[in-house]
Formats: C-alpha cells, structure tokens, sequence
C-alpha cells in the first residue's frame, strides 16, 4: 500500500513579535483544513515535533488543546533539527501499519523569544553539551566552521564559493511570500558581512526563525477518498546516525549518516542516479558550507565537487538539480524543530506545481527529495517524495 | 503478523548519586544485551523516551554515542509521564509496518540532579503552564489533590483508604530490589507523614527518581529466530488525550482519556471482561488517588468503588487484578520519562514468572495490562500483553 502527503500548511516564517506561539501554531494547521481535503475528523493520530523552545516542558498536548483537536493522541518527536523528518517517518510508519489512515504532522519552533544569545546556547545544547559544548565552549557556527575550514583546504574552494549558496538562496527567498528574508544579496554583501566564527560569516548562517508547518500523511485508500487532486506519494525515508562529538571523527569534510540515509532511501524508491532522477531537493542549508555537503553526500556531485554545481548555477530554477528554491534554511528560515516538515511542504508544492512564479522547479521525473541533518549527523533522514 | 517483546532491562530505581547519567542508562541496555536473546546487531532502530531531564537538549544521539550504538538511527519521544509507552507504541507501530523486525526503547531519567524544588517545578512545566501554573501557580501534588477531594467529596471516601494504596506499594517495594523504597510502611505512617497538598500527603506521592529501562519490541519472527524462551506478545495498544489543563474539566473523579484508551486496547485485545480477563497490571499511580482512578478507568471496578477493592486486598498478589506488584510509581519510584518503559519490563517478567518471591502474581489467564498516564490525562496510554 502506498503512503502519501493528502495535505500541507504552513505560517510565514521570521522574526513573528506579531502573534503568539498559539497563533503561530495556528497558521500552518488552518491552511491544512482550508486546502479543503483534510477535516479534523479525519485524523487519527498527531505527532508534534519541536526541539522544545517553548514555556511549557511538555507541548504537544497544551498545544493540540489550543487547536480543539482533543481527544485525538498526540506525541512529540524530537531529534533535534531533523525532528519534523523523524516525525513524518513516524507518521509513515503508524499509516503503513494499518494503526492509522490518517496522521497529523505539526512542526513548531518560536526560537526568537529567547534572544540570539539565548537561543545559541540553548541550539549548542542540541550537540554533545558534556563533551564539546561545556568544555571548548562551541557553538553550531563553530561546528560548520571546523567543516568550512577542512573543505577549503583539502578541495581549493573559497569564501566566495559559500557566498554563491548564500545568493541563490537568498534569491528565491525574493520569491517566497512566507521566507524570512525576502530579498536578494550580492555576492560583495555576502563577503563584506562580519565573521561569526571565521571563516563563517553572518551571511552563511541560518537566521533565528520562528515558524510552523504541517503535513498529513495519509494512506493510499484515503487520499482516494479525501479527494487530493495532485497526491505526492512517499517513495522512501533513509535514516542512520553518528556521534554527536566531532573530537573522534576522521572526516570533516562530509556528513556520514547523510549519505547512509541516503543511499537507504535511494534503495528504497529505486533511485540509481539522484543527479538525473531528482528533479527538486530541499536540504539542510543551516550554513552555507552544509548545502555543499549535502550535494556530495546526496550523490549530485562528487567529492570534492559540490562547489561547481553552485558556480556553474546548476542547483538553480532549470538547472540539473534544483535545489532549495523556497531559500532553503538560509533564506526561508529554519524554526529548528519544524523544519523537517517544512521541507516536506516545499516539496509537495514543488511536485504538485504550486510554487510561486520565479522558483517553482522544472519537474521533469516528478521526483523530489528532503535532506534533514540533527546537530552535526547525530540525526540524518533522507526522503524521496513522487508524483 | 505479532509483535512482542523479546528482551527486557532496567536499572536500579533511586536517588542514583553513585552514577552518573551515562551509567545510568547503561544499566538498563546492559541487561538486554546479557539476557542473551538480543545483541546490538540485530537493532534496526532505537527510540529513546525522556521528558528532559538532562544537560543535553537533544539527548538521544549523545547516549547512542556513549552506548556505542551508532550508526543505528534514533530519535526521542515526549510524552510528559507517558513518554515510555508513546515510544513503544512506535516501536509497535515500526515492526507492524516491517520498516524494521527489533526496536530497542530506552527511557532515561536522572531527577534528583535538579533537586526537588528544580524537579516539581520542571514537573508542573509538563502541565499546562501558560494557563494554569503560571498563573495560578498550582504544581502536580495540587492537580492530584483536587481529584483527591472530589473523590472523597463525591463517594465517601477516606485518607485512610488512599493511604491503604500506599501500604500495598510498599509492601510490594519491599520486594522489588529494583525499587527506590524497599521497606514497609504502616497505614499510621502514611496518616502521620505531612501534608503536601491537603488532602494529599508526603506518602500519597510517588517520589522523585533515576532510573532507566529498556524493551526490544520485536517481529514474531524475530523473536522466533532469536530463540527468546517465554515471548509476550503486545495484544493491543489504546491511546487517548484530553484537555491539558483542568480548568474546562467537568469530571475530577476520572481521567477520560484513560478511559478511552483502555476502550480501544479492550477491543484491539479482545477483552470482555477486565476485571476477570486481567491477571497484573502495572498502574500510574503518580499519587495514591490515581491508583484508584485507575481502577475505575479500566473497568477493575464501577465508578466510585475502586476504594473498596483496596480496603478487601483484591489487588494484592492472589487477588482478583494483581496491580503494582513492582512497588508502583509510588515505592518502585517514577523517572517520569522512562516510568511507561519500566511499566513494560515488570508485566513481561510477571508473564514470563521471573518476579521475585513474594511479589509474583498468580497468572491464570496469562494477560498483563500497562496503564500509563502524562500530566493529568493529556496522554494516556493502555496496553495489553500476553504470553
């Protein structure tokens, strides 16, 4: 039996001193019921993913009373910025053993109430805080650092390399009406912004994003039912991990789960060769330096390569592999623990024909991915979605 | 297709100064691995169950780590109190799906670190804070003294009679050399200890606890290839929620999500008559009133004379329904996230018949029941498990 995506939502993303955590949940969830396929009593199960930036200690279920979808069970997933993934694998897995047909995927994240300094100890403690983060004192920038450092020097890239993902992302940030920033950078913006932990600059990192998105997954039987006009089925889910402390690794030039993961999904969906198969991918662009990554990892480029897809423009609208066309992380936002889910929502738009003029991809295969990391490849899931 | 569980583990339950966090979880999995059914080879997937009492926000992928357990994935999941049996039922529900044939649940947590001011306002944070502990600033001794006096108000019954509750889990942690309170106490005890939240006293509360515990959820056949000597298998799992705070509530003498949930699990299971179908049950008696709450939610008595099967011992070994013969939350102790998990280990030895001496049920239909509450009902969970 197939399993597939009968609906999406999701809030606009930034810096949202305009609503409440409540309202905000809100945004995503009310787009889900007004796409028109999905009504509450439709669903059987909730999973709420979130890494935790909230008042409450436990909040799926004051967050599940707020949207009067009780009695309906709900648990938290939580794996730290690969969360939403590791809730919608959740998800698919309750719909393809037959406990549900239809399941409720909230992510949620309001980071900026707890100010940058705050909100970067409390991402730092979503990597090995007793080993790394108490003793050496680092942080996530830091982290991609040491991998930025180590991919200059083994493969010749430079700064301006990184900045070129900075750009493309930011230009399709431009074009999405629900990104954080939306508006185009110049390479020159890019190489003049400060050092955060060199050689990242404010311009390779994610921003501090509050924001929520939401997905059903669904069972084949009931998309038919529910009507879905274009339904977007899920072809595979890869997953593996590593250690969360970088002290004992022998590569800092990849992220090892993640190509595990993938290479699991592509096993999966019958993928032989992502370059040609995939027509549009999401990936986890926390820093400029990740999306390279993830291009070798995910097999668009060789090692050691990722660099020229992104100076020849080959990951942009029309390109080989279309990539990251809602802004990515960089440019869109990255509401850590939702962030999994809403690179589910791009992709369904995507495949579905639904982006916006000026970024929706050129679907060729109908074939589109998710790459979702957890702190430094403690959590790696790999999704392939399909017309 | 069954699903059962192949292997069991679970560490010392107590103030665990003598170890760290890292040991402690350790217990727990290095009982699985030398019961010798089961070996770190044969995991697809682990699933780790905490609320977060822990120095690492993201906690699941830096006890892989120290556990040596990469590159199998893992993510957590949160379910205030009933997060161990939220984990399990997606380990449940992974096997039922053949995404993966053993899944290795580990809940872990270490309370006593945050002292016992830090740990019941962390605890009223898994409540609904916005509404109800903040502002009224009510902590989970007060949720469960409203309850306590509703009862009492609505059916006449006495402190004495929730005391009797207490005397019964710790008779029975007296016996449990896993318990946190090994040693009896008298119902003149439990009446002479202090108010914490009138009516509710110092031993009407389950204390706060270290402890971890760990379940492989298996294929049946797995669990045949493994060659595990007595296989429980899960007969069904019911899940329900409710509003988190308690504001809107017009019922105080029950939890309806439990009531729901065991509706489900019945049905699932085939269970007619609970009372006489029903050999031991592990209950959340997070306070003595909730044992009796209990009673009534899953069908061991009528409502409003649950009391009356603790004042005739009906749940003491060879009575009617053997209930917390592991000493309970209230003297086995309640590391909240792991509580659902250690609910698990102590219905499959009772099923399998390895209980210690004096603490042994009487089985003689072979069917256990796990009933596993978060905050005040928002999630609840009723499992149902047989030889």
């Amino acid at each position: 039996m197939r399993v597939g995506v009968a609906s999406i939502g999701i809030s606009r993303f930034g810096r949202r001193t305009d609503v409440n955590i409540f309202e905000l949940v809100e945004e995503a969830v009310r787009e889900v019921w007004d796409e028109g396929y999905v009504s509450p009593e439709d669903i059987d199960y909730i999973v709420f993913t979130s890494t935790g930036f909230t008042p409450e200690f436990s909040p799926a279920g004051v967050y599940i009373e707020h949207l009067g979808l009780n009695p309906i069970a709900v648990h938290r997933v939580e794996a730290a910025c690969a969360s939403g993934s590791a809730g919608i694998y959740t998800a698919y897995n309750m719909v393809r053993s037959g406990a549900a047909r239809n399941v409720l995927v909230i992510g949620l994240e309001k980071m900026n109430e707890f100010g940058t300094p705050g909100a970067v100890e409390y991402l730092a403690r979503l990597g090995s805080y007793f080993w790394e983060v108490r003793d050496y004192g680092i942080t996530f920038p830091g982290y991609y650092a040491l991998f930025m450092t180590r991919y200059m020097h083994e493969y010749g890239a430079t700064e301006e390399d990184f900045c070129r993902v900075a750009v493309k992302n930011h230009f399709y940030g431009a074009r999405n009406p629900k990104a954080q920033y939306q508006r185009e950078i110049s390479l020159e913006e890019c190489m003049g912004s400060r050092y955060i932990a060199r050689p990242i600059k404010l311009y390779d990192c994610s921003p501090i994003t509050d924001g929520s998105a939401a997905v059903v997954i669904s069972s084949e039987d009931s998309i038919r039912e529910l009507g879905v006009d274009t339904p977007i089925w899920i072809r595979g889910i890869g997953y593996s991990s590593m250690p969360a402390s970088l002290t004992g690794r022998a590569d800092y030039t990849s992220i090892e789960s993640a190509r595990r993961a993938a290479e699991k999904a592509y096993r999966a969906a019958g993928i032989e060769d992502p370059r040609s198969d995939i027509d549009v991918a999401t990936v986890h662009d926390c820093f400029t330096i990740a999306e390279i990554l993830a291009y070798e990892d995910l097999g668009f480029a060789e090692r050691g390569r990722g660099v020229e897809l992104i100076r020849e423009e080959q990951t942009y609208v029309g390109g080989e592999v279309q990539v990251n066309l809602d802004g990515g992380l960089k440019a869109k936002g990255h509401p850590v623990g939702a962030t999994g889910v809403a690179m589910y929502v791009e992709i369904v738009k995507q495949l579905r024909g639904e982006a916006e003029r000026g970024r929706q991809a050129v679907i060729r295969r109908g074939v589109g991915l998710t790459h979702n990391i957890g702190g430094v490849g403690q959590y790696a899931y790999v999704s392939i979605l399909s017309r």
